[in-house]
């Protein structure tokens, strides 16, 4: 527990101090995303506010997953922080990509949405056969609750596991739309998976949770309303990578649907508009993903972010009590 | 309808004649297969008749697929035929090199299943990206009965054809367990898909199963009770690409689910049975697949082909006028 927090700590410190190196440095490059016409109006104002800023927590976890490899020589402690770590960082380099192509190089596009998948499906493939062939933690996953362990066959565990992966990354780059609020779930969700690594054994999984609460909750210093700089996809494609890449390995994958309850319902806003609109012709919801509703409500964004974690920590201590 | 006839008979002709000489090849080798000690006790005689069968089909393709690309120098007819014969001779590859290791190496393991398991999905990954990136099919699946297109996000389309490829190969190759019942089945189920195909005006694909339905018929010549050659993966990993990527290819991967039931109620009995044997220890069936049980109660070999092939039929003109 001490060392976690150490860590936590540590990565926060990093993680504010390289805020004051970097986003001058964006902003200097001007790195400003510029918001989608379609977005809130009050989202106009924020044209120029830098994004990448994701880029300072990948630098972080980089430094603190390195530091505790150095000092752990242990086999078991470091085959489950290197794989969790890799699998997260490379879908956030995926997500400094798609960032770098629209806003240094100015191609509105970004990277292709189709190749952006692809390479986030290769590098859930590698994870899986990474697990399966090297980590070898098997192909049965737990049952919330009623706590079996049911065992997958290959033909079910791998695309399962690429769905997770796909899912939880698309789900928490919704969720990114608003000052603080991705960052501020995403802390509390880790978190809480760290906690349950703790409480499973998993002593490294949970040493990379607080690594990553750190530089989340030294992001947000410059995150909260009025944002000085965004985590762009950077971050948010890392984060997603973060808890499913986590979960998985600790075969709980089933329980990110209740401690990820934000990001799964924010999707499902999004779906459901589509569906509902094709059906009826009219909007089910003001605008999705669902953030953007309230927001037209009349909630400020700071409300939004409160009740949104407020919801996100009932689950999350739903879930570790659940384990 | 008479392109689809010529190639289905030369096909089955080549593939007739290409048994003349691979059978006594194969015997030569001592290519035959130990059949495991946990089969039916009627089984036990079966040892010492080759496998790797299944090559004979998979030239017969190449040729037939080879001269269909040269007479049609069309990019609209050869893509989808080049992409479904890709992704299903990869599939039969995996399995010819799983077969080798088995017989010819006398390795009785034969292809580690994970590493098995993984070629299968590099296959998969890599028909996927052919499809969206290239072929620009689209995302979308048709709803059968209802015939409704179903856009599903990348996230989720990804995920699900991988899903529905591991799921077919793994599904005919549970089937291949009596003589000439995985060759009759298929070709029963390869002769809709090829109708469907007509249907929805993909020629080439069309094409494609009827090549697949000769080479089929014309090893079931060989594989018939009492077998002279059995398919082995070789050919079970090879038909239950045909079926996937041809589905897949066509949108209606769903409609899988009534074609292929014979393959999907064995892979049923296997899972019930784990499951149910896991619960009361108790068996629920007297051995799973599903024909094993049949065969248990007394049915010979053929009835069980004839009773099963039925139940195909009735499936597949069920799912060509679903279409």
């Amino acid at each position: 527990m001490t060392t976690q927090v150490i860590y936590l700590i540590l990565s926060f410190v990093l993680t504010a101090i390289l805020g004051k190196i970097i986003i001058p440095i964006l902003k200097k490059l001007k790195v400003g995303q510029n918001e989608r016409a379609c977005g809130p109006r009050a989202h106009l104002k924020k044209q120029g506010t830098p994004t990448m800023g994701g880029i300072m927590m990948i630098i972080s976890i980089i430094v603190f997953v390195s530091i505790y490899c150095i000092f752990n020589q242990n086999k078991d402690l470091i085959i489950p922080i290197i794989a969790v770590g890799i699998a997260s960082l490379g879908f956030g380099i995926i997500g400094f990509i798609d960032d770098y192509k629209k806003v240094v190089l100015k191609n509105t596009e970004g990277l292709n949405p189709k190749l952006k998948m692809f390479g986030l499906l290769i590098i859930s493939v590698i994870y899986t056969m990474f697990l399966i062939n090297y980590a070898q933690i098997g192909t049965d996953i737990v049952i919330p609750v009623i706590n079996y362990n049911l065992e997958l066959p290959l033909w079910i565990y791998i695309p399962f596991t690429i769905l997770v992966m796909l899912a939880s990354t698309n789900a928490v780059n919704l969720t990114d739309g608003v000052d603080g609020l991705a960052g501020s779930v995403t802390s509390i969700m880790v978190t809480a998976i760290s906690i349950i690594a703790m409480k499973l054994g998993f002593e490294s999984i949970s040493v990379f949770g607080a690594i990553v609460v750190g530089a989340c909750l030294g992001f947000l210093i410059y995150n909260f309303h009025k944002a000085k700089v965004m985590m762009g996809d950077t971050g948010s494609l890392l984060l997603g990578g973060v808890i499913s890449s986590m979960m998985i390995y600790l075969k709980n994958p089933l329980l990110l649907i209740l401690i990820a309850i934000i990001p799964v319902v924010e999707t499902m806003s999004v779906i459901m508009q589509v569906i509902y609109f094709r059906i009826t012709g009219k909007r089910l919801f003001r605008m999705s993903p669902l953030h953007h509703h309230f927001e037209l409500t009349g909630w400020r964004e700071n409300r939004v972010v409160g009740v949104f974690s407020l919801v996100t920590f009932v689950a999350a201590i739903s879930a570790v009590l659940i384990i």
